[in-house]
């Protein structure tokens, strides 16, 4: 075997051997001449760079014997993965260079930092992002040492890592962004390798499924890699001790064909590897073919996938200490933690390196030698440089319809009355027309009922399982995707929208605090990305809330949850934006700011059933704009300093706060009310915590410095007070929003169960408006009178009182 | 068929007719003479009360024909699901009867109340439970008229439903509920029924594994029952489209043995099923028989479970208005959506109804007739009445070791140091070995990482699946579960609890945001609960969260969130508990008082690492009591009102405020500094808002009303303005916590980067306090070339500075 050399054999352990054996001649899916060495040579160097990022200060190319202060103070890192993930890079990467596949991969087990940074380095894309990190023995210093090191690079695969669209951090959303990537990119394949860990998170348990909404001609595919290395931080791993006949029936199950590749001597496993993935890649070709010349959809399709069962901590120390580290859970971290002060540990970390045949590798100033990366391909060919996976690069804006051309006409305000979401809907199916292969809806089965129906004149729901006649509007290539999982579909949209396109996730409001922890490392990734320039902006991931915590009157407590914003805006003020249209122009308006912003969480919170109108077209948009304004029309200061400012966020609040006012209007005439809506809430945080935050003086001006303020919202109450305890007028601020109340009743009652409804914002606003007199005391207890009123009615008839579901702002 | 009469067969449609042929001799399995009619009336009277909730205001024995003014004004519910949970639960009924089991239901199925609530009322149950809803014609009219009425009962499964411990709002816990019932519970069967929603669902998905920790001696079984209806709300279910041998390949490849009953004609699925569950319930018996002779645990078991098919909206209406209702998603409602304004729909509703034959199945006077019942068993037997699923009546109290003999010694504050939760792990290790059946840790493999290890010296981790040579503390019958999925950890326990034993659950604190939406629904639960006399008070939840955000320092960014507090509070404060243990003895004593505790949930944030002690056992458990006290050897007031309150709350932030005012008493010695810890974060609000809240006075004596208070947070610092806004001091309140910056870096870094550290600390105090002179601005600038040089440092020798690492109270 003429490109290996004799290297340090005597230090090697038998896993690490350099191929002495001549190679057999290539059978059909073998690998040919030559192949063995230089797929083995990457992956050796791959791992030499990977354990040189968890240990080494200094000498990276060990020119001298190691010593102490070459070894880094705090040993952090994870071995156990590391090398798995570098054989499976290396062999992709020489079926690239075979076949030209267009391909990316997505690193799914926790801590496969260096595996990512290591291959990256060795196929030059990353030198070419970050030039300070050369491909010499200065660079290679500087790769080991950043690593898990103050101001470096974290162990996980982040965003700072090339060629990646995921963070392995949390885990379970490995094979949710590899088909969110796969989407709408016909001729990728995605490889998504799956850690036997994250195997056993329920979101991953539920991905497998997504095979079902692939389009084989219109998408790409996804090349799920199961990698069982059979242990976690300290457990083993389930995926692994369950019978191998079990695992493959759950896999086929799922409508896979897994190829088993098992084993740790490096030669044989370099040649299985090689066969399996031939299969696979040919498999999925056939698939294609078939799909494109039959035109068949993928209904009867069994997509390849490997499972790969290799040692943990594979070609690491076998015994440190008498324990054994190599195929068990010591493997995790890092298998040598005493390098620094243990003689013994350092003279085994040192030959561990050597074993790999850094001589071999690189040449004498550090840069890798041709035969060590050989199995590289070309230019964007190479994984870490693969474009899709810094999706700005490929963003093209969206086609929009002009969202004025949907507007429901509003002759005066509160007189008319529109489901806002409903004509939502007619926006969005003339997006999805104009962008038909770069626009999708998520959501778990909630189109329909959240009333955006009107997208599927232009589309159908992806669904690639069996049809039955009569089946509601499902298409092989729907461009709306359904799935009964919050996590699936965030984890779809999430990788559609990191490999540069555009998209909406509409959900219930209670439940979409299920994908809390996804929204949060979302946002965390879009952070880390603002720091990183060649990191291109992305489309921003827009949430539409509906069926909200007003109107689950019928569905009862377990639907009721408006803390989804609490949560968003714990997140970093640059990538936050939350929005509470009041009626369908208002909700026009934001739709169309939020599908042509870049790199934010948009939260938009919207009503479905039939709602009073308030704003024409142009004054929603003034009105959206300005995200705060005084509403005139509803107020009765006449310009004036007024008595009491009524404020309000999101539908059903705005609603009651101009039914108060109106009252207030009717049996107070004398006093100056002036109503405030809020759109975007973001403008009530002080400008030096949010980039939308009103200044000081704009503050003041809308919400005075010393009037009481009733602010009617949406949310938790508690939240307002967050966002403004620092504006001069906080002591006077008094919120109505929801207090955990909650059961199934109507939807006036609902607000009753709060203290929202406009009887009692009448009563907040006579305790706290001094010297009103006795007339005011007596619209108290009229209004107290009232609230039991309705909630006899409500008792007795189940519904609500008439008067107040048919209230109208009088003119 | 002697038992069944005519009726009114000519309003049936096919699926409902009273069986007219002769019955077959029962065969092996097979259902004995009369058996099937039984069954049948069962059912038929479930399903026409599960209609009458739906739709009847009055006439509930269609006594008279049905008018408009019988029918509910505003028609709410869900059929579809229904009769599937109906037709389960009569056979369930039967084997019960015929067996002795002891058995539960988990309904998963969203909106499945109609059936537990008619089934309840024909057990005699629900008058039981609630005696004004009387077994006759007036009780019957009064559990029609409450359903998904205002003031009633939801369309859920609900903590109003007898014999439910699982609410069928939010979808995905059903089967993990189920196995946390049947831990600890031999003899014990759940049956669990699964929807093909559900089933979608990530958390569900990664359910199904947990066979392999159940131990057949010790542990109850878990029977699911997969019913596939075909639809959600308007899609199909995938795994009713998917091929029945890969559905069969999945469910086997879980370990499980599906027996399929599949069809719509009533003789034969009653027959089918009748079998399938004989079969089952025989595996299930065979597998205990063999567990208990041999010894052998669970790892060659095959479960068994059902695969039911069967047509949603089952034996409803087949055709509206030309659309088909019947086994499509049209039936997941109410099928007949006009029915008091629409002749025809409520001659279809009257002709519905009279179909299930009410004459044969009600006396006169409304009772149901013995024939209808006959296959409910006894007393506790029903599984309506199990007490399990009213886990409280259960409950025994923990027996505690003395926590006391667990606490490190502090002869001084400051002057030692410990790993907190190192230390409760010898404190739990004795809990679990008091409660051998009454206790369980649960935790996604981090039970190690954690530093509870002492644990294993008492029990091992659960484990049922392939046991190798120097696995890590396995065992059939361990108290810790572990496994990589916070959703099945969570909804385990909550099974656990609701059944009426005791439970921790121990996380990374970033990453429990996974179950925010889970955490939701169990605080809902408990508050619905408060309100429900028959429902006894349960062991608390009891969260302990490690490896939180400060010394998450080398996991990167995507490891740091110390939001899950945030979430909590927004539950309901009867409900919520938060405790923030600055050392071991503090959190010995925490950790006894939660697991004492009743229907909360208690979120106690720790450390792992060694830490500074800072009170003795005494001084700990006085200091928890109050929950908020003032450290006199940590001030510098004397007693006296301070010129600055340096307040803190979690350990990191104890170590910095400590520094801190070690820092101030050193350099500025003529500054009156208190020194302020925080155990119990709900002491903060107002008393009007928490139970816990100090009463104004005592707020004020500790934080004064006028002095600046500078307050170190572990979490988001407008947390404590949440909790506090209302205080008179508030406007002097400046906090400092975790402000969404960080990366791979040190502790001190961590605290560095978000203005935590003790130097920003002393300048806040600095900036804060007037008039301090030139002596101060000096100590000022000192403090920011500390920040300086502790940033160089680090990025360095990648470790913070010896002099930070070993900082204790000088004495």
């Amino acid at each position: 075997m003429s490109e290996t050399a004799p290297g340090a054999a005597a230090a090697r352990g038998p896993h690490d051997q350099p191929f002495q054996s001549s190679e057999q001649p290539p059978g059909p899916g073998g690998l040919g001449p030559g192949e063995l060495g230089r797929i083995d040579r990457y992956w050796r160097a791959a791992n030499y760079l990977s354990v040189g990022q968890i240990y080494l200060l200094d000498n990276p190319l060990l020119t001298e014997p190691l010593r102490p202060e070459h070894i880094k103070p705090r040993l952090l890192g994870h071995w156990g993965t590391t090398p798995g993930l570098n054989f499976v890079y290396a062999h992709l990467s020489r079926q690239i260079s075979r076949r030209g596949t267009d391909m990316m991969w997505i690193v799914g087990p926790g801590h496969g930092g260096p595996a990512a940074v290591a291959t990256a380095w060795l196929d030059g894309t990353y030198t070419e992002i970050y030039p300070e990190v050369t491909r010499d023995a200065e660079g290679m210093r500087k790769l080991f040492r950043q690593f898990s090191f103050p101001g470096g690079v974290p162990s996980h695969v982040a965003p700072e890592t090339p060629g990646s669209i995921h963070e392995g951090g949390e885990l379970g959303y490995a094979l949710s962004h590899a088909y969110g990537a796969a989407f709408d990119n016909p001729g990728l394949v995605v490889a998504a390798v799956v850690g036997d860990g994250e195997a056993e998170t329920g979101p991953l348990a539920g991905s497998w499924l997504s095979d079902k909404f692939v389009d084989p001609v219109r998408d790409g595919a996804v090349l799920p890699i199961l990698h069982l290395n059979g242990y976690k931080i300290a457990n083993p791993a389930l995926l692994a001790r369950i019978p191998e006949s079990d695992l493959v029936a759950m896999l086929r199950g799922n409508g896979y064909e897994p190829h088993l590749v098992s084993g740790d001597e490096p030669e044989a496993m370099h040649r299985e590897m090689a066969a399996a993935l031939d299969a696979a890649l040919d498999g999925i070709e056939e698939i294609r073919r078939r799909a494109h010349e039959d035109g068949s959809a993928g209904r009867d399709v069994r997509w390849p996938m490997i499972v790969l069962r290799t040692p943990k901590g594979w070609t690491g120390p076998k015994e440190v200490d008498g324990a054994r580290i190599e195929g068990t859970w010591r493997s995790h971290q890092v298998p040598l933690s005493g390098v620094r002060d243990d003689p013994d540990h350092l003279r085994l970390l040192e030959e561990w390196m050597r074993g790999y045949g850094p001589e071999e590798l690189f040449g004498p100033e550090g840069a890798p030698v041709a035969e060590a990366t050989a199995v590289v391909p070309e230019g964007e060919r190479r994984i870490s440089a693969n474009p899709r996976a810094n999706g700005g690069l490929l963003l093209k804006d969206l086609i929009l319809p002009d969202h004025r051309d949907y507007a429901v006409d509003v002759p005066e305000p509160a007189t008319t009355a529109s489901g806002a979401t409903g004509v939502l809907g007619g926006y969005l199916r003339d997006v999805i027309r104009a962008n038909p292969e770069n626009f999708r809806i998520m959501g778990p089965d909630e189109t329909s009922s959240n009333r955006l129906d009107a997208v599927f004149d232009a589309t159908g729901r992806a669904w690639n399982a069996e049809y039955r006649s009569g089946d509601p509007h499902l298409a092989p290539d729907g461009r709306v995707m359904e799935v009964l999982s919050e996590h699936l579909c965030q984890g779809w949209l999430e990788g559609y929208l990191l490999t540069g396109r555009h998209g909406l996730f509409n959900s219930y409001e209670a439940f979409v605090h299920i994908v809390d922890s996804m929204l949060n490392q979302h946002a965390k990734w879009l952070k880390v990305t603002r720091g990183l320039p060649w990191r291109r902006p992305i489309a921003s991931l827009n949430y539409l809330l509906s069926s909200h915590v007003w109107r689950q009157d019928h569905n009862g407590f377990s639907h009721q949850d408006p803390g989804f914003i609490d949560h968003v805006v714990n997140k970093k003020p640059e990538i936050i934006r939350v929005y509470l249209p009041p009626d369908a122009n208002t909700l026009l308006s934001t739709a169309d700011h939020c599908l042509r912003s870049r790199d934010y969480v948009n939260v938009i919170i919207a009503g479905k059933q039939p709602a009073l109108n308030y704003l024409s077209m142009d004054e929603a948009n003034a009105h959206c704009a300005r995200g705060v304004g005084i509403w005139d029309w509803a107020s009765s200061d006449a310009g004036e300093e007024p008595d009491v400012v009524l404020a309000c966020a999101g539908d059903v609040p705005t609603l009651e706060a101009l039914a108060a006012a109106d009252l207030l209007r009717r049996h107070l005439p004398e006093l100056k009310v002036r109503v405030v809506n809020v759109v975007d809430l973001m403008r009530l945080q002080p400008e030096t915590e949010h980039p939308h935050g009103l200044n000081e003086r704009e503050y003041d001006t809308v919400f005075t410095t010393d009037r009481p303020v009733i602010f009617a919202f949406h949310g938790y109450p508690w939240l307002i007070h967050r966002l403004t305890y620092r504006r001069a007028g906080h002591a006077n601020l008094h919120v109505r929003g929801y207090k955990e109340e909650g059961t199934t009743t109507t939807p006036f009652d609902m607000v009753m169960l709060n203290d929202l409804d406009r009887f009692h914002l009448v009563m907040d606003v006579i305790d706290r408006v001094p010297g009103l007199g006795v007339g005011a005391a007596h619209l108290r207890q009229h209004m107290a009178d009232e609230r039991l009123r309705c909630r006899a009615h409500t008792r007795e008839f189940g519904e609500d009182a008439p008067d107040i579901r048919d209230w109208a702002w009088p003119h």
